[in-house]
Parts: structure tokens; sequence; C-alpha cells
């Protein structure tokens, strides 16, 4: 699946490291730093639970105060830095100071994030230790941009990079990212972790924008079982080194950047869901022809959350009546009557009726890895599309058997 | 567990009879009948799926147009009689008319139930021909009700029966009950079905409000998957026999009855839940100190409904970050830092943090079959309660599996 690819992700004038510093046994790496040449302009979307770790927290206090400005973001895995009292604020204080003297930068130019168990205190000195060893090795190459990119891993099997660019009036507008997501497998919380970087020229209150519409078509549109995590965030830095002309909203310009940004957040988006330990098929839930986005959105998360349907996907059950079922499901009022619902292009329901298809046509479709659900309420033209996987024996034996 | 207890459900002046008409292969109960003697007010609440069956459209127009008085229920199972276009509402009408006749009574007094696959016509006329022999067998003893209670089952191991019984003010008020829902095995709609009756003389207003408040206390609480069916829902009959005073909203006599309809209600909810195939475990969610049942409510279902705590409780692991990760979740507001959570009375979390009892002794905890999970917000007076199970690998299983 061409989604799979990882591309380098190395956009001009960032640096990035990746190493071991002993949060996860066995020399597993555990710490990444991500670093812009020089300030860059800076957007971030956090987790919209009422319990976020304090590096979130940190970080969105940050981006207020720097006047979106940011040179590097830290970030540790195998501990959530979560409900572990006050000791969690002090060392999101301690780290980035310790970066920040590292680098020679102010500290409020230092974003942290972390991922992984909650509830137990993060083993800081640790990451200060390592601090100058980290800066040492920041560079460019394509293995510094691997190593970033395993340092953020939890439960993933495999690491996710990739990179956009195209040609903006003349200058090479670049996008590289990793994230961590941990598709099926949520061991602990099921954090999602997404950095951008490009070299273009727009201002954070642009890039913020940009970033809503990006990460609304892609991290926000994947879902696993529904739940947000402490530490969930996406944060992307603009550097300015293409020296294009800046990038205003509502222009040509900006769409063309918005789709590039939507573009990569996609593809990573999508990486996660194929990811998934226990996950068999790649699940896309679209739902079409509606009045609003909210409407076409509540529909298509209620069935690519719904037990039923995900199990009858890990079946290979033809079982069109729960998916219609988790359409009327979803709070959202529409037409009954004028409902189509299609699987990999296979008529399942037409206006609300059984479309008596041949059971055998159903069950090979089933079959496919990549299975699409198109919903059409046929009253409107808004659409949203959400990712899924399906819920399997593996999905209940990895998050059961996970501590005992 | 004192709950699973099938009392014999008689409450004078019914009658019922359970029987197969062949819907179901090999001779399987598929159709039951209750009946009242005299007309009895009757009150329902139905499924809040934007997508009914029109056995749902049919019995909620009928309450309306009957002046809320009613003679008789019909149910079939092993066919939802939902989604198969306008042959669903003319087999409404055939058969409470074909049963309206064999009773002599007025069609609109007859409301009718269906639960099963859904998208297959119902073949109405194997009803319509077992029509005549199932009012033959109308009668009043433990089997006829025992018979009636297995007649709707689909995936139900075990069929559910409960009565309860109080004195007021002399008289001997009596409430008897079946459900049929299928616990943890979907392998259609998740379907809930609940019948009710007692010889209470209450008017079809007041037995409305003590319905909806009984239904908002046990079956609109259970959960196994968030899943609302096209085909849910619960109907009472009240036909005076007890000939006590009439039960009049706003009285100590109200609220007697609302707390007997409560507990035969919530005892006939919590059979569904410890029916379920694959479950393993028998979870209360209770949220209190809320300053709004709503906000309670919306927190309880949020960690009741988490796939994360449920394959947790499955793996007995005691993983506390998922319970409060998802009360973070819950899209209601509350103060993270008065927020208590308790495991079977072993405190897990005080005032948003953890509490560090030793792990010992929470895995013994977890092994318990019954799981009390209590998150006390400290905001106020309200709770709710919603009671579920754990996900297993049969859940997946048996819903993967089903048509296959």
């Amino acid at each position: 699946m061409k989604l799979l690819k990882n591309r380098n992700p190395a956009v001009p004038g960032f640096k990035a490291v990746g190493l071991s510093c002993g949060i996860k046994a066995n020399n597993i790496k555990d710490l990444a730093l991500i670093v812009s040449d020089v300030p860059a302009t800076v957007a971030g979307v956090f987790s919209k639970n009422r319990i976020v770790s304090p590096t979130v927290t940190w970080s969105r206090r940050a981006l207020s105060s720097s006047g979106g400005s940011c040179r590097a973001i830290i970030v540790n895995s195998g501990n959530a830095n979560a409900v572990v009292g006050a000791k969690g604020m002090e060392d999101c204080d301690a780290i980035t100071k310790k970066i920040a003297e590292e680098l020679s930068i102010p500290q409020k130019e230092v974003l942290i994030a972390a991922t992984g168990v909650i509830g137990v205190p993060l083993p800081s000195h640790k990451i200060l230790k390592a601090a100058p060893q980290l800066v040492l090795k920041l560079g460019r190459t394509v293995k510094n941009w691997i190593d970033a990119s395993e340092a953020i891993m939890t439960t993933d099997l495999i690491s996710k990079t990739d990179k956009v660019s195209y040609n903006f009036k003349g200058h090479r507008i670049a996008i590289g990212g990793i994230c961590k997501g941990s598709g099926m497998i949520h061991p602990n919380m099921a954090t999602m972790l997404g950095f951008l970087w490009t070299n273009a020229v727009i201002d954070s209150k642009t890039l913020k924008m940009a970033l809503i519409e990006a990460t609304d078509r892609s991290f926000n549109r994947i879902t696993v079982d529904g739940d947000n995590s402490t530490n969930d965030c996406v944060i992307a830095l603009a550097n300015g080194e293409a020296k294009n002309l800046t990038i205003k909203a509502n222009t040509s310009g900006y769409r063309e950047f918005v789709k590039a940004l939507t573009t990569i957040s996609k593809n990573l988006a999508s990486k996660i869901i194929l990811d998934g330990e226990g996950a068999t098929k790649f699940v896309t839930v679209r739902v079409q022809g509606g009045k609003t986005r909210k409407q076409a959105y509540l529909i298509a998360n209620s069935v690519a959350t719904s037990s039923l349907v995900k199990t009858a996907l890990f079946g290979e059950d033809p079982n069109w009546g729960r998916i219609y079922c988790a359409v009327g499901n979803a709070g959202a009022p529409f037409d009954p009557d004028k409902v189509d619902i299609l699987l990999n292009k296979n008529l399942l329901l037409k206006n609300g009726n059984p479309a008596n298809l041949p059971s055998q046509k159903l069950v090979k479709a089933m079959r496919q890895h990549e299975i699409n659900i198109t919903i059409d309420l046929h009253g409107g033209k808004e659409w949203e599309e959400v990712l899924t996987c399906d819920l399997s024996y593996d999905y209940v034996k990895i998050n059961a058997e996970y501590t005992t």
C-alpha cells in the first residue's frame, strides 16, 4: 500500500536527533529533539481530554508566551508524565530549561511532549543527564530523522515519517513530519503525537488556521476506540527558509499550503491505522451529501466507532444492517428514505431500502484489505471521512494482557 | 448472584402465551402474546435510533390513537421487521388486525414488537396462521409466562422474568415483567425489549412519567457497546385490578410505585448484562458528587463504553489510568483536583492524584466477578450508575463469526 512508504522528512533548516536516555529498558530509543536553525513560527493543536499531561499544559502556555515563535521540541517516550502531581510541571520546567541552555535559546522557545505510562513519576534526571549528548548529536541526515521518529514510539511496530513538497511561485516548499500512534494497541493511553516542519514563510496565526484545517481532515479523523488521550498533540513549525512571499489567509497560496499540509497529515494518520497490531482491515468511512460537515462527521464517526460494525468487518461479514443502524444511531438528523450505502462500490442500500445485492459478490468485497464504506445522505454537498480499522481478537488480547 | 433469580411474573388480570410459529427453525419459540383481561392504561419508551422498525412506528402511533388504552402486545423474535420497505408497515397492520379479531378487541389496542435479523422480509403469513392457536393457548400459569419470555429471546442464553410487589394502603400492588437483550452478543442489532404489567390503578400519563423515571435508572443505563437498536422498546401496562386509590403524580404513592418499577426494571436490565456470552465481569460504574445528572451520566457512560477500560477489566489489569482518561474524555466539565476513584472500595485516585495503593491489593480486587467503579466528583449531590460488562475474546469471536 503506497501510504506505507516512509519518506525522508528532512527539510532545509531543521535538525533532529533520537537516542536512548534510559527511560525504557534495553537501550531502546526514548528521547527525541527537533530543532530549527532560526526561530520558527509555530502552531499546535492539543488533546480535548479534560485531564491533560503537564507537557500539554506547558506547551500550550509556551505557545502563548513566545509570541508564536519556537526553536525546539523535546519529546520523550516510555513515560507520559501525566497524573503525577506537582512534579509533572516541575519536570517540564527543568527539562525545557536544560534544553534551552544547551541550545543557547530562550526557554519559552522550547516545547515539550511525552507519551507512555501514566501515573508514574518521570525519571527526569535521565533526560537532564542526556541533554548535552542529545544536542551534540543533532544532525540533518536521514538517520537523524529516523532516530527521532523511532524515539517517540511506544507500541508502534514501525516508525512513521513522511514529506511532501510543491512549487510556490518559483520557491520549493517542503513539509516534513513524523508521528506516533498505536493503532489498535493502546496499552496505556492511545496517545497520538505528530510533529510537522516546513521551510515556508507563514505567520503563526495563519499556520494555526492551516493546521486546524489539515488535522480536521486527518489526525482528527482517525479512530480506533474513540478515546482522546491525556497527551495528544500535533505541532507545526515554519522557519521561512524557502524565502517565498508570505502565505496569507484566504489566498490560492494558502489553499495550496493547506492541501499539502493535509496530504502529509493524512498520510501520517493513515500509517497509525495501518500499524495497528490486531488490525486486519484499513477502513475509510465516507459520509457525503451532507447538509453540514458536523452532520456528516457525526454519522461517519458513529459508523467508524461501532463495535458491531468493526467486528463484522473483522469477520468479513457483509452485515449492512449494522452499518445502517450505526447511521441511525449517530444523533444527527437525515432523511432515511434518501440514504444510499456502498461498500467498495457495491450498492448495499438504495433510498433506505436493501439493494439485494447477490451475497456472493458482497462476500468477495468484504475480503479486501481496504474497505471503503460510503454513505450518501443526498441532502447537501458536505462530506467527512473517518479512518478506522476492524476490531479483532488481537485488539482484546493485547489490551487485556499488557500488564498482567 | 441474587439478581439472577427468575421470579414468576404473573400478575392478576394478565394472561400470556409463547410458541413456535416457524420464523425460527427447529420449533424454537418465536411468538409471544401478552393480554390484559380488561383495557389497561399503557405507556411506552422507544429506541432513539433515527432508523426504527415499523413495529416501533406502529406502536408509537397506537399509543397516541388509543387514548392510552391497551389490551394486548404481540411480539415475534427471529426477524426484526426492519428496513424492508413498505411491507414492514403492511405486516404490522395485518398482524395487529388479526390478533384484534381473534381477541375481539379494537385493533388500536394491540401493540406490536419484533426482534431479530433486519433487512429480511417478515414471513408474516406464519404469524397470521398461528394467531388462532396463540389466542387459544393464552393462560396464567408459570409455564405460560416462561413460554412468553422464551419466545422473545434471540441470542439470550437464558430467559428473563421478574416480579416485585408491595402494599399500598391495604392493596397489594404487583408488577411483573420479562425482557430480552443479548448482553455482549449482538449478532444483529443488540435489540432490547422489555414488557411490564401491573395491577395498579394509574392513568397512562402518570404511568408514562413513572416508566421514564424507572428506565432512566435501569434499561437506559446498561451499555454493551453503546448502540441503540432499530427495535428497542419498553412497554408497561396497568389494568387496575388492585383497586387501589389512583396513583397520582407527586405523591408518596407515586414515589413508592416508581421505586418498585425501578427495582424490577433494574433487576431485568442487570440480567441482560449478566447473560452476556463472553462477559466475565458485571460492572457498575457509579458517578456521584455530580452537579447535574447529565454531567454524572456523561462521565459514567464514557467509562462504561471505553474499550480500553473494558479490555483492562477482562484482563484483570488494575489500570486506573484508563478509567481516569475516560473520565476526562466524557465531554463534561469537572474539577480534576477533586476527583476520587474507587474500585471495589479500594481508593485508586484521591483529589486527582494516584493513591498509590499496593498493587497486590488491587490485583485481588480486580479478580472479583462484580466490579464497582465509583467516581466521586465532589461537586454536588447528583449521581448516575451505568451497568456494563467487560470486552472479551468471545465478544469479538461471536460478533465476527455470526453469519460466516
